[in-house]
């Protein structure tokens, strides 16, 4: 499998956790954001998602993008560890907190948004990081709550699961935009639970061959 | 079942299709997202949702938000007709075409957001009717060319699928903020399509109790 992926990226770092668990070798090929005004924005590499957006994982004449098609596609395949649970109820949980960070929390705190706010407003460095700050406070608020029904050891109940690969990526981008994680004590939590395991230590920003 | 809806709401609209296709009996409750400063924000209601968004499905004990958790949900519980593929790379497609609506393009729109620029940008109604069909612009660039991939007579192959329950309310909102759809055939022959179901009709925004 080839894995195209930004450092960076958090659904990307997703991905990279899923592959590190299920220890599913890959080919890691970086997709730099923002060098030549975007090597995501290439004809080239829009033949393969033209969403034009990391991750895409490729598998045989499969070219597949967006972080939950990866994640379910590799967790039928390769269903050790199991990411999304059996029981319908216990899916519907991990689901619903995946898709409070996936579709409630990164898409608009997201680069592309970000630098389209700045052409428009001119809103600089400052501004995107206010903006970027505000986002995830106001759905970390809902998501820490949501937590207080669902966690145990892990984002949903006692066994790891999909959740807890996009809670951890989004907390990375709450440090880099200072956001103050005191107000959500079960949110530090699970990360520091989670970064004790090693295919998460292995899937960090700076430990990727395009880091910075 | 209960259904916490917004008639307008695009997440909502796609869980409305699902249970009329599925045909579930459910009782509608409104919950208005503009009047009394938006009664999603109440408490009352946070309870249930502690995001404060609609939709919200509940089902005895389960308050489940995140309309494709609900999605999920009701398509292990009730199978039929199935939204949901059971083949691994199908099922991979159909979540792709899903998750470009449900990530790439919806939440950037959304009410929250753009009350939100409107807020700090004071950019009124044409401002923000000009950022919505940005994002749903680019959006349908990708997504149109994903579909030239995976469509035939729906979204993905010809069996109708969740893909299609979030095309459907995308396209209505493309309508909303006048996206000229000429550039986008494949979607707008989807949109006819599914249109003539009369599960789709039973959805749409207008023909809800609490529509204006």
């Amino acid at each position: 499998m080839i894995l195209y992926s930004y450092f960076r990226s958090s659904a990307a770092y997703r991905v990279r956790i899923a592959l590190h668990l299920k220890k599913i070798p890959f080919e890691y090929r970086p997709v730099h954001l923002v060098k030549d005004g975007g090597q995501h924005n290439k004809d080239e590499y829009k033949k393969l998602n033209p969403m034009g957006q990391v991750p895409c994982l490729v598998d045989g004449d499969l070219a597949l993008s967006q972080s939950m098609a990866i994640l379910m596609y590799l967790d039928r395949n390769h269903p050790s560890p199991r990411l999304f649970p059996e029981d319908a109820k216990e899916l519907a949980k991990v689901i619903q907190v995946c898709e409070i960070v996936n579709s409630g929390i990164h898409p608009i705190q997201n680069l592309r948004v970000m630098q389209y706010l700045d052409e428009k407003f001119a809103i600089g460095a400052d501004g995107k990081a206010a903006w970027a700050a505000h986002w995830i406070r106001a759905g970390f608020e809902g998501l820490e709550k949501t937590l207080e029904k669902y966690s145990g050891a892990f984002s949903v109940g006692d066994t790891l699961s999909a959740a807890d690969l996009f809670i951890v990526p989004q907390v990375f981008n709450a440090h880099r935009f200072k956001v103050d994680m005191k107000p959500f004590p079960r949110l530090s939590k699970i990360e520091k639970k989670c970064l004790e395991i090693e295919a998460f230590q292995q899937a960090v920003p700076d430990r990727q061959p395009d880091s910075e």
